[in-house]
């Protein structure tokens, strides 16, 4: 038994050693440990691990027997020797092979996000996000901020895709959307234009946008930023059409590195959200998106769709929802931090949300909580 | 109820989460939420704290509202407002004038040890601290990386005081030491000279140092690094001394930032541990100091010490203990892998310390977990 000063402290030292627990999540996903251990016919040893790897010896064993603490590797002793293998948890999301793996979004997580929290202090000062301490890039342009090149957008696309592989399928069936057989997925840099007016965009995709929906029902081989949210929209709804709407960049950066097996029912669509006329669709769906931006870009972006939307259409949004009081949940508050130290933007309440529906002229307002990361609100014109 | 699949994804979320948890602490403190909100008569709104502090309001409602999430503050709300207080857990650890009070540690693991922790990845492939790689600073002289300014000596300094404020007094009661009248306490840094053979030391001090005991029993008004585990010391055994054995850059960063109320039973001597001769003693203790060296550092160390002891003198070890297999307790395998990432050493098993003790000569060795983050081994001649 340990007094409440006892209790307390060991809180503390949970809170305070918590940046180490990620680290060692990372670094056993970067090095491969989770796949080395999935393609092995067996259990390996240390140092079998570190012979594959390529890594020191002492350090090898070390970070496997702090994944075996932590529950993302499991040990058996056989002739005194200490064979390590994946558990339930790594095999499911940690594992590259995976439909689930999360490898993607914990390297962004390793190699941008860790970094800008590492200004937390100055943004909460600052009130503002942290790239240019971080990364010594202006962030007035929040997306060629987080685009800052090639390989961040990869990584970033990526990521979002490991995020909806788990999270899409609770968000989507959190209301029944058969009702809405044309769906229009916005991805969030398709919002730039918000930021950005004086960047030339759509010049080589102009003439077929014109054309939508047709031009938008190409077959698609390259999901955008939020693909991997359409191909969960097709499975779970068969008979609805998805036309993801984003940036020319964003498009190219798919068409090199995706590929979709979904390609008929999913479309793509490049084009400037604010510029450019919407996509015609029964729902618009904003995953993430409104979360990155202040009230007032929320409202012009909302007034849009609305505008966009035919009677009995609506917009679903997805969230992670803040409590009605603000605090809480924990995951939904650091990622309201996160927002601080990475976007314009924060995540809300349910009557934040409300509030900014009601404003684009949206009447019938529905929250969910789906009890994972991410929440759902239908709004129907 | 969740399925065990959305359990496992909950704890993989907390994992990697769990930076932003530390950071939040780590602002929070740094801001000086915790001391504005114990110095103001009555509980504060989130306007007022933004406004005493210079922060953004927004950024310092989410702030305070994770703290609460996080049972940091706590808050009740009075005719529709917001008034948040600290917790029992933030008055004992997190307010300056607390005597227990670790916001030194967390300031040093903020701006040091988090950076090293983001190269964790390259730190399990090379074996190696990653000073370079963090701050740009050679690491082939351990204490002069740590050491690198007399920012970070202080920083250092006052972060071990913090420790030894709630550690010390476990780890000094684990074993009756009132057999050991005369104490030396062997700062780390008094064994930079392991590395760093060419620094010449001591010239001030040289002259008192051959004196000793007498010299090391000045009345000194500067606790060396380990001076708060000192000041444990002579309070729990009211009839022992103890000379603090240190660098004289250490001496002279205490010297002109610590003062102390033991002053009459703690005495400061200053002087590289292995070109000096040792301080006499019944006892000598080394807190935290092994686990920043390789086995064939320590073992030298430990000869050396077992050489200056009398029979039935011995060194009491302070460190935090591993399991028999290594495989735990998670916080000491974690420090472990934080030696591989700042310095040369690593958290050992009791039987690893038992064989470096038996090597240097020590016939009676016994171990004593505390249940708090350090524990204890005495070793007798």
């Amino acid at each position: 038994m340990s007094s409440p000063e006892e209790q307390a402290f060991r809180l503390l030292t949970e809170y305070s050693n918590g940046f180490m627990v990620s680290q060692v999540l990372f670094a056993a996903c970067e090095l491969g440990v989770f796949d080395l251990l999935a393609e092995a016919p067996e259990p390996l040893g240390a140092a079998a691990v570190a012979a594959r790897l390529g890594t020191s010896s002492h350090g090898t064993e070390l970070l496997l027997d702090t994944c075996v603490s932590l529950k993302l590797l499991q040990v058996e002793t056989k002739t005194g020797k200490a064979l390590y293998q994946n558990t339930e948890l790594s095999s499911t999301y940690l594992v590259r092979a995976s439909p689930k793996c999360q490898g993607n979004m914990l390297r962004y997580l390793a190699r941008t996000t860790y970094l800008c929290w590492g200004h937390l202090t100055q943004a909460v000062r600052d009130g503002r996000n942290q790239y240019l301490e971080a990364f010594g890039v202006p962030s007035d342009q929040l997306f060629s901020a987080i685009y800052r090149s090639e390989d961040e957008r990869l990584q970033f696309m990526r990521g979002l895709q490991d995020v909806w592989s788990v999270s899409g399928r609770p968000v989507l069936g959190a209301f029944d959307l058969s009702p809405f057989p044309l769906i229009c997925d916005v991805g969030d840099s398709a919002i730039r234009g918000l930021l950005d007016d004086l960047v030339a965009v759509n010049t080589c995709w102009g003439a077929r946008r014109s054309h939508f929906p047709s031009a938008c029902h190409l077959p698609c081989a390259f999901p955008g930023c939020s693909g991997a949210l359409a191909k969960e929209c097709t499975s779970l709804y068969p008979a609805c059409r998805v036309a993801v709407f984003d940036t020319p960049e964003v498009v190219q950066t798919a068409e090199k590195h995706f590929s979709f097996p979904e390609a008929a029912r999913i479309s793509f669509c490049a084009g400037d959200f604010f510029k450019d006329p919407l996509p015609e669709a029964d729902l618009y769906i904003l995953a993430r998106v409104l979360h990155d931006w202040t009230d007032e870009r929320c409202s012009r972006l909302l007034a849009r769709i609305h505008g966009a939307c035919k009677p009995g259409g609506g917009v679903l949004v997805i969230e992670s929802l803040l409590a009605a009081d603000g605090r809480g949940p924990l995951t939904a508050q650091l990622y309201s931090l996160n927002m601080l130290v990475q976007t314009e933007g924060r995540e809300r309440t349910p009557a934040q949300y409300r509030a900014l529906l009601a404003a684009a002229g949206f009447r019938h307002v529905q929250c969910r909580r789906t009890g994972g990361l991410y929440d759902a609100i239908l709004a129907t014109r």
